[in-house]
C-alpha cells in the first residue's frame, strides 16, 4: 500500500503540475473536499476543486511559471473504518521561464484516502503551510 | 525492507520537526550515536541526543522557524554482521513565521541500522554536511 | 519493480554526484542515449556520456561546488516491447564550499529503462528544464 501510494501522489500532482485539472479533480471522491490553511475556506467537492486549481494554473501560464509539487517523508496508517491516513511533507518548486528555479512553499499534507477498485481517491486533504500559525500538530 | 526504512524515515523525521524529541531519542538504540560534522564531537546515547535535539528544538521555537527534514534518493545494503547500511542525501527546509521557504542546508546521512522486533532502530547515523570538506567518500 | 527502479536512481546519482563518471556511465546501455534540452545535441554511448559528465565533474570540483541529483515522484509503465518508461522530477542542489545550499534547477526526467539481469539500464534518457519553454507535454 506504501507504495501504491507514493505511486498515486507521482501521477496525481503530475496532473495538477501539468493543468490537466479534470483529471487532477477526478483523483478526489465526488464529494471530496481540499481544505488548505492558505485559502478563505475549504473547497468541496470535483467541481469546485477543478475550478479553483483551473484558474490557478492559468494564473501561473499567464505568468510563464512552472510549477512542481513534491511530495516526500509519506507516512501511513489505516484508520478504524478502513480508509488511510497518508501524510506527508510537500514542497512547491516554481520556475519562471528564462529564470532561476526557487522553492516556493513548504507546507504538510494530511490526506484521508479511500480505495476505489484498485485505485485510490482523495476524501479529504488537510494543507498547512510552514509560514502560517495555525498548525495543530 | 526498503519500504520499510523509508516509512521509518518519515516517522523518524517528523518526530524531530515536531519537536517531539523523547520519540526521536528512542528511535535511536539505547547507545546510539550521532555523529554530525557540525557538531564539536559525536553524541552518544539516547539521553543525550534528546538533550541535544531538544535544545536545538527550543532554539528553533523561540525564533518562530519551522524546520523540515527530508531524507531522500535511499540506498539499502546488508553488512556481514546482519545490520542495514542505509544511505541517504538529506535536506534542511526551514520557514520563519510569516516569511519565505529556504533551503537551509544539504547534507548526506550513512546509518547503521538495527532490527528492533518489527522495528528499526538508529545505531550510528552520520551525517555530512555539503558546504563542510572533510568528506571522506 | 517500483522500488527497484527508486533504488536503481540512488544509486545511479550517487555516482554521478561522487564524480564515479565510469560507474556512472555504465548504468547506460552501451548505446544509450542522455537527451538534455540543456545540450547542443543528444549525447550518444557510454563513452561520450561519461566524457561529458567527466568534464562538468571536473569543473564543479576545481570550483568547489557538490552538486546533488535528487528524482523523486517517481512514475512507473510498462511499454509494449516489455521496457520500462520511468518518469521522475529531478531537482539540482548546490553547495559551495563554506557557503549556503541553493536549488540550482528543477527538470523532469523521462527514462526508457531494460532489464539487465536483476539490474536495470538507462536506454534512453530525456531531460526536460523547467526554466527552457521547449517541453512537449
Amino acid at each position: 500500500m506504501y507504495q501504491q501510494i507514493q505511486h498515486f501522489y507521482a501521477r496525481q500532482l503530475r496532473l495538477l503540475d501539468e493543468g490537466r485539472t479534470a483529471e487532477w479533480a477526478a483523483t478526489f471522491e465526488p464529494g471530496g473536499v481540499f481544505d488548505a490553511d492558505g485559502l478563505p475556506e475549504p473547497v468541496r467537492g470535483r467541481e469546485a476543486i477543478e475550478s479553483a486549481s483551473r484558474a490557478a494554473a492559468e494564473k501561473l501560464a499567464a505568468d510563464g511559471i512552472r510549477r512542481r509539487h513534491w511530495l516526500g517523508m509519506l507516512e501511513v496508517g489505516e484508520r478504524p473504518d478502513g480508509t488511510l491516513l497518508a501524510r506527508t511533507y510537500a514542497l512547491i518548486i516554481s520556475t519562471p521561464r528564462g529564470g532561476p528555479a526557487g522553492l516556493h512553499m513548504s507546507t504538510t499534507c494530511d490526506d484521508v484516502l479511500v480505495r476505489d477498485g484498485a485505485d485510490l481517491l482523495v476524501r479529504h486533504r488537510r494543507v498547512r503551510r510552514d509560514d502560517l500559525d495555525g498548525r495543530e500538530d
